[in-house]
């Protein structure tokens, strides 16, 4: 059987249902550990990272002066979360400009929490995504993402 | 104290087991579950994404049509797998260009398996990843990077 691709409820992956901006964020703001898709002359990389989510902004740490911290100051990049659930898999991504937090004050308390401590101790700054676009999917539970 | 941020053996998230390209191979093909960055425009995206790996290229498939076909042919991609274990937790990242795989007979079986079915059937293409840089890394069990 042949399936109309323009129809809406579906995605090349199988039945998936378009989540609100809220339920994208809410999601974001229940995990800690995600990915950084960013791009570097046309060549893209990856980095799987602690965060912290305030459903505004995605923050999260790295050493000070390193290949990260330069390839994510005042870039555009994408920061994607996904888990499993009984029910489903979800997926939010988040595409915007990532600065770095110049004044520490201005990192929550809670993100001191949820990001660990530093080891072993050394220089990092904090970066913050501030997302212009956001896109939260939820995928049947017969879908083909699984994880062995 | 601080810390020799050139010292070897050592990341800005913690101590770090530098892999061999075998060992990263290894890794990446005891998965099928991953993250593929692309860049649009110097627009970073990313993917969830089920994947083969024969430890020579990585295979996965998307609808034909797609947004993502179109962002990922003869692009330079980024594809990241990671793992937690009981002793510590492990990325890998393969970076090079992708090319859809026009004869779907090249697919080998083995893919085939663990490639699901398609929920519902429609055309898909396979593309094929032929890393040209694979680093894999091996983080301490002590390390930030932990899921909630």
């Amino acid at each position: 059987m042949s399936h109309d691709m323009s129809e809406p409820g579906w995605s090349p992956q199988g039945p998936v249902l378009e989540l609100s901006d809220q339920a994208s964020w809410d999601l974001l703001a229940s995990k800690n550990f995600g990915h950084l898709a960013l791009s570097n002359v046309g060549r893209p990389d990856i980095f799987p990272v602690n965060y912290y989510c305030d459903k505004e902004t995605i923050l999260f740490r790295t050493a000070s002066g390193s290949k990260l911290q330069g390839l994510t100051e005042n870039s555009h990049v994408a920061f994607e979360v996904d888990a499993e659930t009984p029910d489903n898999i979800w997926s939010v991504v988040a595409q915007g400009p990532a600065t770095v937090l110049n004044d520490a004050r201005l990192v929550p308390r809670q993100a001191l929490e949820i990001l660990p401590d530093w080891v072993p101790v050394e220089a990092f700054v904090y970066i913050s995504i501030t997302p212009q676009i956001i896109r939260g999917r939820l995928f049947e539970r017969d879908l083909p993402i699984r994880r062995v």
